[in-house]
């Protein structure tokens, strides 16, 4: 399939790559920064340019992945009558795109594409268009990179993008405060991975109540205590503690 | 080396696979349950006992993997002069062994090891001891199997098994609201298995924070908005999401 990529960041980067691989051919790339535009084009074999008036007219699929608040200026710099035109966000409307093309949707991958490449291959893409056989276009295009997807409207896609702050960003927050206590511990925070990667792991897609444990899950109220003790100079880590250990024996 | 493993748990059970694996010779599982203790120790043809009179006096090491409430009474069961004997416990003191011999310690396997076996073969230990040539002995042990190991303290044992909880029992914790979401939300938990995968896999033992992301960490606070609207109904999570991305954007 030819594609045009709009955007130089990590999702064009990854996008360019995992399409590439796959065989499509993409016909350009566009970066309003030349350096990082040049910087896996090159490497890659794609043209690409930093002008809006050199867009290449002859691709099948127009990605847009570029950040959420510059997506409703595009139809500005971008007019592709008859093109489809998709999205690359968690939470913005399919509809930003309406004054590009009659043509248009999304192609979320639903990962955290921040720094270098993931470490797993694949990832899942959420899908939707204006035009039921543009879904087609888009089942055929992550088919052909093995990728998983499931077609969500803009509601379900934003919940989606909730649900991958919870399971992504929060638990982050935890490895930091992990991090920050064995920092002040003289211990290694490296013998904390191999747990890190089970309680990862181990998910099956089935409900994840089944794998609670720990003090709050078994109404521990000394470790509970002991744990809280151990960080009174960090009250926010208390009340965080607290409130989740209750959340936890309420069985949420 | 010979040993004895006092339990009949799921510490007992993956320890007696790991040791039994590595060419040790168990001599004996002593277990309070003879259907828990029969059930592996048939399974890895280690002999098994039900009566505290009958434990085998010939092992070098005793490994007392049982409840932490259940350790302060084992001195009641238990004499075991000159022979080393060490618990698996998170939080509790060495000490409530002394009663047991003279040589008593820890063998902390710092992994989750509910239910089945471990996705990860390798989980590393927290060790110690009340004479310090049986430091050297638990090494040789832990080194055996190719496990990573830290000499703590009581205390910082205690540190590491409150950082345990961050990693794991929050995060699953998380992984469940997502699950709640999603069901809700008519969307698939699987498609979100690579995010959680990958925020864990990328975990090098250096500072989680340069993979901090998500609205809270760039401050957009529309998404924000957003995402506390979509959890109405659950005013629990509102709140637990409000106070974690006030730690995000405070850079904890």
């Amino acid at each position: 399939m030819k594609l045009v990529l709009i955007g130089s960041g990590n999702v064009a980067k990854t996008l360019a790559v995992l399409f590439k691989n796959a065989g499509h051919e993409l016909l350009q790339v566009y970066g309003r920064d030349e350096n990082k535009a040049s910087d896996f084009c090159e490497m890659l074999g794609i043209p690409y340019t930093t002008h809006w008036q050199q867009i290449n007219p002859d691709a099948v699929l127009y990605i847009i992945a570029i950040s959420d608040s510059a997506l409703p200026e595009m139809g500005r710099y971008l007019s592709l009558p008859g093109k489809l035109v998709v999205h690359t966000a968690g939470t913005v409307s399919k509809e930003v795109l309406s004054g590009i093309s009659d043509r248009y949707g999304v192609l979320y991958p639903l990962q955290s594409l921040r720094g270098s490449a993931p470490v797993t291959a694949q990832f899942p893409f959420l899908i939707n268009a204006s035009n039921p056989p543009d879904i087609e276009l888009l089942i055929n295009l992550v088919s052909s990179v093995g990728a998983d997807f499931q077609i969500v409207d803009d509601e379900q896609r934003a919940r989606m993008h909730l649900a991958a702050v919870w399971v992504n960003n929060f638990p982050n927050l935890f490895y930091r405060i992990a991090y920050n206590l064995c920092e002040e511990n003289k211990t290694e925070f490296k013998l904390l991975l191999p747990l890190i990667s089970e309680t990862a792991l181990r998910m099956d897609g089935t409900d994840p109540a089944k794998w609670q444990t720990g003090p709050a899950s078994r109404g521990d109220v000394g470790t509970i205590k002991a744990h809280l003790d151990m960080m009174k100079n960090h009250p926010h880590w208390q009340q965080i503690y607290s409130i989740l250990s209750e959340e936890i024996k309420k069985g949420s």
